[in-house]
């Protein structure tokens, strides 16, 4: 792998602190090179744009950002708009909140501003991040639907922006109690792995290095690929049987690489280690970019 | 294993149907043998006794069940009541309601209560029933502490009644979303199971037979026996990062045997199998009583 090809991804469970110390939104912008660089702010996922702007204008001032701009796509043809596209291209820190992940895709899924990110990303330059349903679209495979528990076996799968593949990305994971969800959902599609990120919680991805926990809760990577289920023996939301599944716990600080680095090269924290054999897997697949067929 | 050792157990997530169907009751009066057979309901865990009571003697009526006592052991004088003590060793059906599971075994451990409830269930007549704290009270190894995820690490283990032994059995399960605190115990006694039962839900152990799940929703088994924890490396209470854990999902109709028995021995479903690879160490550990110490 080619550490030089992409940039690296946030991928925050919601409900991030703004206010306080900002621990994830100032690894945003330390991954994006530090407060002097620019910032764009996507809120194609809300349904008040302008009053999640806000919040996070207040934020990134706070941390000493002064170039950050409002990419506000509310309609498809403002998703097509080659000026915003231009300065999500140029960005160095890109962040997508939270809100509608269907409405989010649906907005911005094939449009230039879509291709915009992919380019800022793959230039190696930018930190893509999402939380809450801009994380779920950072996937390829996005979870979409009811998000209640009881409701789990008839949530599905839509179609994400794919700065990762192979994954399904939960979000207020355990505060919202989507463990059953996501089974629900793995146990249909057992080639994908889940990775269901606590609140004030992020997964960071450097392609090519590997993969770090930050914040307060835990990332759940969940592994059913294994599993023996009775899925299709079953009428369609009834409860499954699921034998076998891995279920790991990443707390912060862990941070797993996926080989020796050069001094640097690493946005990884300094106690990383080599990936265990539990989790080579997971940390192999969220390396692995594909672009949103 | 000699089946006509040891009665049932029936081990209920809480908040079971008592008006409705009574799915779950009405399989404790099947397997104590019928609505014919002495019933007794035992209140240490609640701080309402005669309410509770209430409620089940309403629920028992209903089902036709006649002979019904309250045992009610209010204090440690009652809980050696060699008069109330008779009455339990007589049961067919002992049911353990909920409260709270250190009232209940500070009440009962070491009483003639609880000496009668084992001569019972050793008889191989009577059905011992828990529900909530009562669920978790019937193993040896018992959860205590906060009832709060974010509490988890700062639960810990108590003396269970020990009908069973070496698993750790939580109730309302998804409902309080307790995987949390269950990962915190096993991360810190990797040699026991955990068995989360969801709120209207049971576990059926019949010893030398097998298992089987009833109800609305799932038994979680847990298991990290072959997890690669940090546990011993981090403050207590921070949240540890857990490698390879096992986790099963048995929603009802999950019903397991260990070998193949004489038509008429089984008080499972019909549609119980031989117990996969996966769950073999779990419906023997459940099968394999061993009496507080």
């Amino acid at each position: 792998m080619n550490k030089a090809r992409s940039g690296s991804l946030l991928i925050i469970g919601g409900s991030e602190d703004r206010t306080g110390s900002r621990d994830i939104l100032q690894r945003l912008v330390a991954l994006a090179g530090g407060s002097e660089r620019k910032f764009v702010v996507l809120t194609a996922a809300s349904g008040r744009p302008e009053q999640v702007f806000g919040q996070y204008a207040s934020a990134f001032r706070a941390m000493g950002v002064h170039d950050l701009t409002h990419v506000r796509t509310s309609t498809p043809e403002q998703a097509q708009d080659a000026d915003l596209a231009r300065l999500v291209r140029a960005a160095d820190g890109i962040l997508m909140t939270g809100g509608d992940q269907q409405r989010l895709c649906e907005l911005l899924g094939g449009s230039a501003i879509e291709r915009a990110m992919h380019d800022a990303f793959e230039s190696g330059r930018a930190c893509v991040a999402g939380t809450s349903a801009g994380a779920s679209a950072l996937s390829a495979q996005m979870v979409i639907g009811p998000a209640s528990m009881d409701e789990g076996s008839a949530a599905g799968l839509g179609k994400g922006l794919g700065f990762v593949s192979g994954v399904i990305i939960d979000q207020h994971f355990s505060q919202r109690n989507r463990l059953g969800r996501l089974l629900g959902l793995l146990g249909q599609h057992p080639s994908l792995m889940g990775a269901g990120i606590d609140e004030n919680t992020a997964l960071i991805v450097q392609p090519g290095v590997g993969i770090e926990v930050i914040g307060q809760g835990t990332v759940s990577v969940v592994d059913c690929r294994r599993a023996v289920s009775n899925v299709s023996d079953i009428a369609p939301g009834a409860p499954a049987e699921l034998l076998g599944i891995q279920l790991h716990v990443l707390p912060a600080g862990s941070a797993f690489q996926m080989e020796v680095h050069e001094p640097g090269s690493s946005m990884l924290s300094r106690q990383a280690r080599p990936a265990p054999r539990q989790v080579q897997d997971f940390v192999s697949t969220m390396m692995q970019r594909s672009r949103a067929a």
